[in-house]
């Protein structure tokens, strides 16, 4: 039985964003074509431009959404961790992790496809990305103020904390052995052990 | 003065892998032409169909031999490092980081055009890189055996410090402040730590 109203189905610009995405991951930027991805979403080429100028413009807006929603989820999981900053990092890596397993073909994208935008368009999605980035090196710093991580350079340990995530699309399958939950909370541990942390 | 005789040129097809790896770099494998590489190595089109029968022959060929060489100087170094599997952790994690920060594209290339190449030819690839994660594994097996490391999981911990090394050509630059050499020790100061090494 379908249910589902047709207010429920996603807009034409939704379809768009959907097709364009599975159109990049499967041919990268310089391969993917706006007549594929219209095809795929069953509209015009012309309905296409409609919503997006171009092949840029439709990558930028899947890549800041990505950004945009893993940093959300990063700062709601934040919201229950309480004030310690071991704390706080492990649960800000579990949540940017689990995000990353479960929306492997944007965050592969968002590392694979991004260095073919012109420098403005980067821009654009850049600044989402510092952001998040920015939140990772609150948490490390505080930790290192507090004395509880060793860490010469945090900047350097927070990159490295993010990239090592960002592989998890590479090599985690839903129906593996383990889940993206129990994947995410292993990289938390990694996370925590790397920044030199040791439970007092 | 220039006192190169003509044998220490590089030849044809050295000139074609070289100038095909700048354009999979700025462009995408999809991106990437024959009739460019060629123009860029100075010959035609058809010489370059001499020396490789298409584009994906020449992707593979530039990703094994970068994976080749990067195998080598992590096998080098481990010639110097004695016995123990923490030394041995650190010491191979800096040699392969240092090749990472040394060798950005050639690296940055097989992290994101791999996936483009058919089955066949991924596995030409994929073979060597797995020599590789083997090494590793070993290392870090030896490790969790003689207590040193506290690691439920030795693959993935080992695909997780690879993956964070892969992210070195994202950031660094051999003009900004810390050298090649400074980058690939801090990497390896934190692959120890992920790996819960607790020094007695």
């Amino acid at each position: 039985m379908n249910t589902r109203s047709t207010a429920a189905l996603p807009s034409v610009r939704e379809r768009i964003l959907e097709t364009a995405l599975d159109e990049f991951y499967a041919s990268g930027f310089h391969g993917a074509t706006m007549r594929n991805i219209a095809n795929s979403a069953g509209c015009s080429a012309a309905n296409v431009y409609n919503h997006f100028e171009n092949k840029s413009e439709l990558l930028v807006e899947i890549l800041r959404r990505a950004s945009d929603e893993q940093f959300t989820a990063t700062r709601n999981a934040l919201r229950k961790a309480g004030a310690d900053p071991a704390e706080q990092w492990r649960v800000a890596v579990v949540a940017h992790a689990l995000f990353t397993a479960r929306n492997p073909r944007a965050c592969l994208v968002a590392n694979t496809e991004l260095r073919y935008l012109d420098d403005l368009n980067r821009r654009r999605v850049v600044g989402s990305r510092d952001a998040q980035e920015h939140l990772f090196v609150e948490i490390a710093e505080k930790g290192v103020e507090q004395g509880l991580f060793d860490l010469p350079r945090v900047h350097q340990a927070v990159t490295a904390v993010l990239t090592m995530c960002s592989g998890i699309p590479l090599w985690f399958r839903p129906d593996g052995p383990l889940t993206a939950q129990e994947v995410a909370d292993d990289y938390g541990r990694y996370a925590l052990n790397l920044v030199g942390y040791r439970k007092v």
